[in-house]
């Protein structure tokens, strides 16, 4: 594999992956633009002691974009793209409208309302990771290479992120489909550099951390032996990897694929462990996309250890939830999700494992 | 105000509150329908330890079904809805599909996964309030007697809920508009009574509780009390209620509204704070409504304390919020909030606070 790196024309850094050996990428970019100036800032939120994000820049990000227009394809026949090579294998970028940046910094990040509301500069990083340079197709279609070159950018924006000043955890995620959102339809995924320990790593640490105590044992490690013995919800498994629909999930349609070894982030992973992974992934993304007439839209997201907390409690896993609930019908996060974080899900897990099961691939 | 209390065909409870003591209702529903067997249950997470309730006999419930055919309008022309009476001021009855019930009884609640995934019966009730027989109307246009109504619909719910089996909190909410899932478009918001502390306001009332221990203090007031003096995000305020925009806001569009001096909940209102409720609450939804062309569709909920759990720790206030971020534009629910519950909020809160006092009533 080939990194390359450049930057682009406002300053943002830009990171060929290619798995030629000597493929050669445009470097520059022709492009007229000033460099961005983050004002992103996080704002503590006493009553549930956490942190939230106030990014006012991003409201005027691209949306829905007609396709000849698109600015995660190549630059090719005069038009620049966001990319200014004229093919690529995944690459990656810094996020033109970044809910974190190294460079945030808001005027005046007194603290609001006597003391009760710190704030700071929203420090971290937000990547696009371009997955392909066809517009037209979806993770599910790439190569099983192609899956292996995206994990080596998964683990090196990993480690590279990590590094950076006040970054606390590094989260690689895919939005997929406009029902749930997505502005762009080329094949694409993020990462996010947050400053401080996402709530849910927070509350699943904290809530292995006292499994621990009582059981002097893994609490990941149990729940994904429990599930395996068990049996009835697991959807697919390799000889590194093994994947299941949790017992308790909250999605109509949810997924947790868990390495079989511990390792507690991406750059932990073996040899083994990465030669695996693209099989089981493709598989369980062909069984979500099999599961109706439409292709299935999703978020599928890495639960990596934090940079420095509690790694001795992590165990790496991926999420890949649906909101789709039937055909045509969605879950939405009404009064007792979204206010009470109390969820109710329709779908029985092992109703559900049964139907992946049965999408023939 | 005359409360009637009856029973539907299948046997759940309906009961009719009045603003006129001599309104007489039809107490005889003459469906034929056998009782409901609500199979729902709880599962325990242990990855995040959190409650989650599984309801599969749900999938089947009424959507969207067309005007002449709403099952939320009085029984008239002969035609029966759920309410059997030809008119009605605000009615609750029990919900046919409901997530939590004293009658659920799965077949088999034993643990899962060799003790890991503890279950239970879905105890708990599910109720739907209507708040008027007009179908065609929307809680913001209600006359302030009506609201002081549906006030006291709230209260006895309250009470009549909270000393069921098994029930630890009650929550008193509604969603409004098709764009947020609702499935019938009539005036109505719902009552849940679980068999748990909700997630958030458990989380909610850990941190009321570290903030008491190091300050003697109570959290909520404390905000309350530095979101008037400070002043910049207040919406609405009269002599007993005020309403801001949280400093930390999750959501594009949100409000928070508190009684001025500290009640635990519902039930112990003052009936001075009853009086001066309508005013305030019909003013927030106006500006809601007010800032675009079309209705807003939003989430409304009731923070009440628990049965049992940490009443000295609570403040009963009501969180009003909408995914509408611009518009014809929803804030979705992507990778960071629905995977790591990291909020990134794109509309700055003094903004929006700025935008709802500056929409003309």
């Amino acid at each position: 594999m080939k990194k390359t790196h450049a930057h682009l024309a406002d300053g943002r850094e830009i990171i060929y992956f290619d798995e030629s050996d000597d493929a050669q990428r445009v470097l520059v970019d022709p492009r007229h633009m000033e460099p961005g100036a983050p004002t992103s800032e996080v704002r503590y939120d006493a009553v549930l002691d956490e942190w939230v994000a106030v990014a006012g820049q991003r409201q005027g990000r691209a949306f829905l974009p007609p396709r000849d227009e698109c600015p995660l394809c190549p630059s090719r026949d005069g038009r620049q793209s966001e990319v200014p090579s004229p093919d690529y294998d995944v690459v990656v970028f810094e996020n033109k409208s970044p809910s974190f940046a190294q460079a945030a910094a808001p005027g005046d990040v007194s603290p609001l309302d006597g003391g009760l509301v710190p704030r700071h500069p929203a420090f971290g990083r937000c990547e696009v990771v371009l997955f392909t340079s066809d517009h037209d197709t979806s993770f599910a279609q790439l190569s099983p290479e192609r899956v292996r070159t995206v994990l080596e950018a998964w683990v090196d924006r990993t480690l590279a992120l990590s590094a950076l000043p006040h970054v606390e955890q590094v989260f690689c995620f895919e939005n997929r489909g406009e029902e749930i959102g997505v502005t762009l339809s080329h094949p694409h995924g993020q990462v996010y550099a947050y400053p401080f320990v996402t709530p849910r790593s927070r509350q699943a640490l904290d809530s292995a951390r006292r499994y621990s105590r009582r059981t002097f044992r893994n609490l990941f490690a149990d729940v994904l032996a429990a599930e395996l013995e068990e049996g009835t919800r697991v959807v697919a498994e390799s000889r590194h990897w093994a994947a299941f629909v949790p017992a308790a999930a909250r999605w109509p349609l949810e997924v947790h694929l868990y390495p079989k070894e511990r390792v507690v982030d991406l750059p932990s992973l073996s040899d083994a462990q990465r030669d695996d992974f693209p099989g089981i992934y493709l598989e369980l993304l062909r069984r979500f996309d099999g599961l109706y007439d439409t292709p299935t839209p999703y978020i599928a997201g890495w639960h990596q250890a934090p940079v420095r907390a509690d790694r001795d409690l992590s165990y790496l896993h991926l999420t890949l939830h649906s909101i789709r609930r039937a055909p045509g019908k969605l879950k939405y996060l009404a009064g007792s999700e979204s206010v009470m974080w109390a969820f109710v899900n329709d779908v029985p897990p092992e109703a559900q494992a049964a139907a992946l099961r049965g999408v023939a691939l």
